[in-house]
């Protein structure tokens, strides 16, 4: 058994024995809301006009981010450059399943551009193959191409059971990530608080952005209290103006 | 007006001039098919073990090909080696959102690892902002990353207007492609008849591969009988055991 596996399985007897799905009681305001929002655009068919209507969006309302796919970076670091926004971009999405060097082949392409933070997806037919080291791998290639950016590793968790939640969190962690996601949103759900919860449990040093199908400010209430610190999402406007009218 | 404007002018106006979709009445039969067939895996869920089952299925049945994504395609060639079985990847896919620069290097890996085709996707967002020198680009520069080999467009037509399906099949002939395909099977809808006469009415020189939501062997008929020379589908068992029924 090698490090990856043990610390796998020490994890998932840990949660047989002692986890426990709670919510906690915290004050989410609106400026948090916004100040966690990555204003997201990422579906194949966004022109530029779209997503210039994004950039300008995210600075009207000071959202943290915004999130496009790669071909955009460039135009959007132009356009946001001097302002607080950080820019996000994807690697391997929303499949995962490109080769490790061409995952981190995109990494250093986006870093070269001026991304602030990388949203990778990883190997899900890999991870339920138990092909442990290649996910491994996988990861630690694009962390190692970052020169350390941010890493978030997208584990699609609508495929997952839980102990392949738990393998993807600790070995996101062990690899360098910063932050796990759930969801790319082209998978057949997104985020629920269930999931936010157990991949904040799996691992003290990894932050959790909840993404996918994320609509309403109440739910972003709900996500950031289960322990999501970043919300992915194409429906800012509405839920900031949800929380306007709370 | 540059030569790709023009030259997509025009099939436009011979579009609204003379366009009329009628369905061959040629005989397929099942040999056809199975000879038609890419025996398609893509989903990110994908298993070594159900890889390796997709290659023993094409070997045992004769299908043209398989087609997997990039990060199998090692495998896959091994597994197939000294067979007929083409070896098929895909490039950008499903979004088609990522930078030339990466999608050049995808192909080229791909080339490198021993693939035969390669299935691109091309950037609907630039070409839904008639960014055609940028459509053109894209395409151009896996054409000449793949090295002879055959590459297939994928224009996702269920996103795009006919003029704008025009445009894409125009542009994939004059960068170079082999192929035109209707979809990825990711977006909202996949091949239908009256697509595949389109795409095969733009070009001469181009074929037409249909993909996507395909299940029944009539509906491969009549797509064949609209003009696709090849079949994109993961229900190659069922359509090959329904054509043996009749």
């Amino acid at each position: 058994m090698n490090c990856i596996e043990g610390a796998v399985e020490e994890k998932v007897v840990k949660y047989k024995k002692e986890y426990r799905f709670t919510l906690e009681d915290k004050k989410i305001d609106l400026e948090l809301v916004k100040k966690s929002i990555e204003h997201t655009l990422l579906k194949s068919t966004a022109t530029i006009d779209e997503i210039s209507k994004l950039c300008d969006e995210a600075l009207q309302h000071g959202f943290y981010g915004v999130c496009v796919n790669p071909s955009f970076v460039e135009y959007v670091v132009e356009k946001l450059r001097g302002s607080k926004v950080k820019v996000v971009s994807v690697v391997g999405f929303p499949l995962g399943a490109t080769t490790q060097y061409i995952k981190a082949r995109e990494c250093s392409e986006l870093v070269k551009a001026g991304v602030d933070e990388i949203d990778m997806v990883i190997h899900i037919g890999m991870l339920k193959s138990k092909e442990w080291t290649y996910v491994f791998e996988d990861i630690r290639s694009v962390v190692e191409a970052s020169e350390g950016k941010v890493v978030k590793v997208i584990i699609e968790t609508c495929y997952l059971t839980d102990e392949e939640k738990i393998a993807a969190c600790v070995i996101s962690e062990l690899a360098g990530a910063k932050f796990v996601k759930t969801s790319t949103g082209f998978g057949s759900a997104g985020a629920t608080v269930q999931d936010v919860h157990l991949m904040k449990w799996c691992s003290e040093k990894l932050s959790v952005k909840a993404s996918g199908g994320i609509r309403d400010f109440n739910q972003v209430v709900e996500l950031m209290r289960a322990g999501a610190s970043r919300i992915g999402t194409s429906s800012s406007i509405k839920i900031i103006t949800e929380g306007v009218e709370r």
